[in-house]
């Protein structure tokens, strides 16, 4: 039921854009399900979308570049010229405006700031310059500042004259300025409504707000809004207010950190995947991964090549390998996981490498015993030889104790250097664990081919 | 350096937890770094942990519990006796109050409401109820809301009145009802700020504001706010308000739902590992996942065991057994991360399998194509035998297809069941696509083994 609605509003839509039907448009951008316009416009051929954005007012277009993922919204942009682009980026509050800037090309970017209102660019190009994990990457440039001598009535005249102007700020906080941009108080919003007139704001406001740097990381902006009950909280350079950073933008830059390094321990890199993109860009990106994945899984190969000769006379051997690869796999990924979560709540500093491997070690010990045990008595019990059991089993509980000490470790070593923790999931963790499992229970069977 | 400022932290913690210093531990809980505060507390031993609580005020204890992880804030509060747990928890906003509720076992969660006032023992059962991905799950009950007939002078007054209780309601939101609570208007601050102090609310207020049911899920409560600029939006159980749901309340429960299957298809289930956990709850919680999955991994080795004839006449298969399982399990969790992500921006409907299929098939048939030729040529020059390398290249070529095919659209069909579609990454997938390529590598070879 839900499929048909959702074709049945595609086709609403697109029958509305064969018809140029501008009126039309509108109102369907109106009255649509929202849960139905995204996916339908994703699934829009390219000169529909390029025909829909044509159709669409500014406003509209910019409306609906805020229902989308912000790699779609970059997609429809595009189909403007440049002009029309500048009118729309200019509608969207300015976070998302640079969020959008940010996605495109840099031929398609410069062209369109170029286009557009000179002030305006140059906030924009101000906000993409920030990698998305600092302050100044989460914050907006809608603030409302006034000097401190100002009073409260003249305040209130303000936000009365402008109201139109501000309806966008979403802002329940003044702020209060001297010199310029200095930042020395707020005012709650509350505190307008019930202060006197003639009382100037410097009187009323809290002074020292807590604010923050523009360079300051994700982690610390986080701990601030753990911390204190605030919607909002100013940015500063050298002291000067230059923005504000909402609680929500900090809850969804957590949120896109952990589906990055979902994404990553997957094997999607180079972009996010959507599965409306061409065919080619889908499989390639893929591909891209795979065949580094490929490439380390020979890697981890030659070692069996290696020991053919084990092999042959050991043929029983050959269906263990598999599970000893893909239980120190999984065994290793857990612990990944742990740290990635540990890392990212800030309850562990990279530098305690040791402190976790120990932690790893206790689990890995027990862990390995029991899966040790388990592989061996079935190995035991199928073959019927006790010395195949200990084969199998001896590998897979040290190989065990191997996978969750790199699977602890190695993403606190990755964060120290710099990379992203979750790299350690994939390729390092999987050719390191298959090369030492495939080794200790091929090496195992050689020392103990007279029994086997 | 960052390693040493947390461990004197929790050195100086510890001190002050010795020496019973209430004053000493009121100051350190406010000028502590709050990054050193949270790891500190969650480092400390069970009798250290229980200390510290009953040496905090009620409100120090509910200031702590708010910077530590659900989870943790649970364990903390269970070391105080019922009323004193009680006292903590009735001065946490009533989302977070009901979430550390949730959290605890039932004969302690029960302990501590009919330890509590009976009106906020009542507000808190109702919220635990619901489910944390539904709205009366993300909602808090700190509303502000007035008859329609007051005036705006009136509103004001009580707001000057009750600042102090308000101060935490960390509304933007005035809300206006009739007949008790029937929703029927919202009120800016803003509004009432402009407005004159005779005229009736309902004359001032946006009529019919959005809101919405109680029972709503995280995708609509979603759409909702992509939708509108809110900063909170009303939640109502047959039209009466009933509580609001903050914007951040949406990102986080957004980000917890993507953090949960991150975790889930990493193997970690039965709820989320701390490192300070006791080690035998982390290894057996771990050891749950891993022991289903040792099974499954037999199950699929079995395949071998029954080509055991061909597999010991062509030796040098074996080495690609692993790298067929484990390319194979790389491309179908490819296909369940865009699946998951799709899925959850409602990009995908779960109705829609034979689409995703489709869109798989083509990616699986390029990718595919290229890492079959690419291993086929690894065997072939390994080997010297083209045939090996026919053998390998078309298991992986089709087995990758298999793979996709399945990784694609397990999440849907689970999804449609109402199972975590993230289940479908692990022990599923594996399982079956690793006893597919085996059959496929195998069997081909049994049918070329002239040649082999």
């Amino acid at each position: 039921m839900a499929s048909t609605a959702s074709r049945e509003s595609i086709d609403i839509l697109r029958a509305a854009i064969t018809r140029g039907d501008r009126d039309r448009l509108a109102k369907l951008m109106e009255v649509l399900p929202h849960a139905d316009v995204c996916p339908a416009v994703t699934r829009l051929g390219p000169e529909e979308q390029t025909r829909l954005m044509a159709l669409l007012s500014p406003t509209q277009a910019a409306r609906l570049l805020q229902q989308v993922a912000e790699s779609q919204a970059a997609g429809l942009i595009e189909k403007l010229p440049s002009d029309e682009a500048a009118a729309v980026i200019s509608r969207l509050p300015s976070r998302e405006g640079a969020n959008v800037v940010a996605e495109l090309e840099a031929r398609h970017s410069e062209a369109i700031l170029d286009a557009m209102d000179e002030k305006v660019a140059a906030e924009i190009r101000a906000l993409v310059h920030f990698a998305p994990d600092v302050a100044g990457g989460m914050m907006g440039t809608e603030v409302l500042a006034y000097p401190d001598h100002w009073t409260v009535a003249e305040v209130v005249d303000d936000l009365r004259r402008n109201a139109d102007t501000y309806a966008d700020y979403q802002v329940q906080y003044v702020f209060v300025v001297e010199d310029g941009r200095r930042l020395v108080g707020v005012l709650k919003l509350r505190d307008l409504l019930l202060g006197h007139p003639n009382t100037a704001v410097r009187q009323i406001m809290l002074p020292d707000p807590v604010a923050v740097d523009r360079l300051a990381d994700l982690n610390e902006v986080r701990d601030i809004f753990d911390r204190y009950p605030f919607f909002g909280l100013p940015v500063v350079k050298d002291g000067m207010l230059i923005g504000m950073i909402r609680r929500a933008a900090v809850e969804a830059a957590l949120a896109q950190r952990t589906a990055r390094q979902f994404r990553l321990v997957q094997g999607i890199v180079g972009g996010e995947e959507f599965r409306t993109l061409p065919l080619k860009v889908r499989s390639s990106r893929r591909l891209s991964w795979l065949s580094v994945n490929i490439l380390l899984n020979v890697l981890a190969a030659s070692v069996i090549v290696y020991y053919e000769d084990t092999l042959a006379s050991v043929i029983a051997l050959a269906a263990f390998l598999p599970i000893i690869s893909d239980m120190s796999g999984c065994s290793g990924n857990q612990a990944v996981a742990v740290s990635l979560r540990e890392l990212s709540l800030g309850l562990v500093k990279p530098t305690e490498i040791r402190r976790v491997w120990f932690k790893e070690i206790g689990v890995g010990l027990i862990n390995g015993l029991v899966l040790g045990v388990l592989i061996g008595l079935v190995a035991w019990l199928w073959r019927g030889n006790p010395y195949l059991g200990l084969v199998v089993g001896g590998a897979l509980m040290i190989n065990t104790v191997v996978a969750v000490s790199i699977g602890g470790t190695v993403p606190l070593v990755l964060k120290r250097l710099g990379f992203d923790p979750a790299l350690a999931s994939g390729p390092i963790l999987t050719t390191v664990t298959d090369m030492c499992g495939f080794f200790l229970a091929l090496g195992f069977a050689t020392f103990m081919l007279g029994h086997l």
